[in-house]
């Protein structure tokens, strides 16, 4: 099926070429600020200007979805966890609410595909009620994943129109991890429990359900993995192709993306499947305990900034790094150069020593 | 020697607890946020109350000093950049400024033992200019190593009498991580080629000759590497004593504090020997490149926050992290709790599963 999405064009070489020589004039030893400099260089080639901008704009979009494979037992937590927590991202009372503020970004929520009825702000591109039980049966629908990836584009259009000038996907849904673990353990051939984590804390007798529900997944998966579209239709769900939509559409509209967890990730290794090259837009927040996460990462060729044991979603972790991002544009845009300060460099000092 | 220094109690135990009991009523899987949740524990612990609050002055204070040793090829830069980077600071272009600014702190320096003149406003603690080539002679008198000390102390004092509710030690001098990696090596018993590092990027002659000057102030270290002050006084020099000080007499004043790199975590291994204790009120805020750091780091049983590669100084890694503390107080301190916002535990889900 037609789905839009292409390759994408990569961030400014020029301008990242640049960035890199600013950094050896800025009044530290070269390379010094570390992994900080690479984020620097990477910021400006993404927003094509050195020294890159400030973040204005930084947005958190929490894709919400429910998933049939809930019923059967592989999550801590019952389905109607899920539109409670919408409601509670309404009132501001989740973690992800507490993170924004902190870090100075703003939380949409969109309901694509919660099982119950959500404030009718969020749920203008809901797709369907849950998502179809992956272990058994098709997730969605041809016109569904289509509606779907329509949705996570339209939202990464009506952020950048709206001047984002960094997005954050997020993810809410009892269940999600499930799918999430067959997209990554289909992808990258790994045994199911070798990439099955605890989600949001599942005991032992409910693991071993969902070894076994990932399992029946991959089964159904393994078939469509070469075709991105078809195996978010049969072995993964409305909200993970919004996602897709999304993160694909963002780098296509040159905007830089800090990724989260395991779901998410999961979303952009089909992602880049879809779009080839979008994955240069996309920086890994963190690296959460949840081994498929870890496999995904390693897939994709993507370095975590953070390893801080966390496993909660919403976007969390990726909140928990933007600091990290406001720090290396602060360097590189607001520190002084040698010669602006009148500090010595270290090929004077070289001098000095031969003299 | 008297110190004035003695064992230091510990952040109060029973609002820890207090603080681990509301985390799991929070509207998120329990231990969800990893290391978030400890770092939030800590903090309320520290401060004496839960939920904690968000901290309204944090506080840099860069220690800047000179060392004879630089004199003898030990660094990529001459000392003069010491007395440089000073103006730097206090005119707001380096790195510290830019981080500082975007992590919500404030920037103070103190120069103790710059080999030149500084602005007054920055010399009221001065001890001497410089401090001895330790490879061959005592960093400092007697008279020198206990002003150092108080002038630390005096230091912390007049921060926390200000408000500071949070302290960051910073350095600032040039050929400083030689005695730094001699007070690492000497105290955890590493031969120096396995302690040496590039500092700001010295080369390989360079470090050869590093290597030789930390073999030789192991030398004269070891024999005194049981009495901190005596240790200080003939292999650290100045800045290093004054850093002693700020931190154990911070850990005195129940202030938390966040350690930045090798020089900073060198002068904590000394400090902890000084005032037992004191360690459990520091952070430390990142792993640099630096193989003394990660040992010093080791030895105190503190396991960092970032690996960011930085290798900078000046509380450049500190000030990265800060916003790491700031969300896990936001969290702990601003999440609704499941009674509160009607959301399902997973209790709950366990009894529908047994049903």
């Amino acid at each position: 099926m037609t789905h839009g999405f292409g390759p994408v064009a990569a961030p400014d070489a020029q301008v990242r070429g640049a960035a890199e020589q600013r950094q050896t004039q800025l009044t530290k030893p070269a390379g010094s600020l570390g992994r900080l400099e690479e984020l620097g260089n990477w910021i400006a080639a993404c927003q094509g200007v050195c020294p890159p901008k400030q973040f204005e704009r930084a947005r958190v979009v929490v894709f919400a979805g429910d998933h049939g494979v809930a019923e059967h037992g592989v999550s801590a937590y019952p389905s109607e966890v899920t539109a409670q927590m919408v409601a509670n991202f309404l009132a501001g009372g989740a973690a992800v609410n507490a993170l924004a503020a902190v870090a100075g970004a703003t939380v949409r929520v969109a309901d694509i595909s919660v099982d119950g009825d959500t404030d009718p702000t969020v749920s203008q591109h809901k797709v369907r009620r849950s998502s179809g039980s992956i272990d058994r049966e098709d997730a969605l629908t041809q016109e569904e994943v289509a509606a779907a990836l329509a949705a996570g584009r339209a939202i990464a259009d009506e952020e950048v129109d709206a001047g984002a000038d960094l997005l954050v996907a997020g993810d809410m849904g009892i269940g999600n991890t499930t799918p999430a673990t067959v997209l990554v353990a289909t992808l990258t051939n790994t045994e199911p429990v070798a990439a099955v984590g605890r989600g949001t804390g599942v005991d032992d007798a409910g693991w071993i359900r969902k070894v076994a529900a990932i399992r029946d997944g991959m089964r159904r998966a393994r078939p469509v993995a070469a075709d991105p579209v078809e195996l978010l239709r049969v072995a993964a769900g409305a909200d993970f192709a919004a996602m897709v939509g999304f993160l694909a559409q963002a780098a296509t509209r040159r905007t830089p993306v800090l990724l989260d967890g395991v779901v998410v990730t999961a979303a952009a290794l089909v992602a880049e499947d879809l779009a080839a090259g979008a994955k240069a837009w996309w920086l890994p927040a963190h690296r959460s305990t949840e081994p498929a996460h870890d496999l995904a990462l390693k897939h994709l060729r993507l370095q975590p900034l953070l390893d801080l044991s966390m496993r909660l979603g919403e976007g969390s972790g990726a909140l928990t790094a933007l600091p990290l991002l406001r720090a290396a544009v602060a360097t590189l845009s607001e520190m002084s150069t040698f010669a602006d300060a009148g500090v010595s460099t270290a090929d004077e000092a070289t001098v000095d020593l031969v003299k």
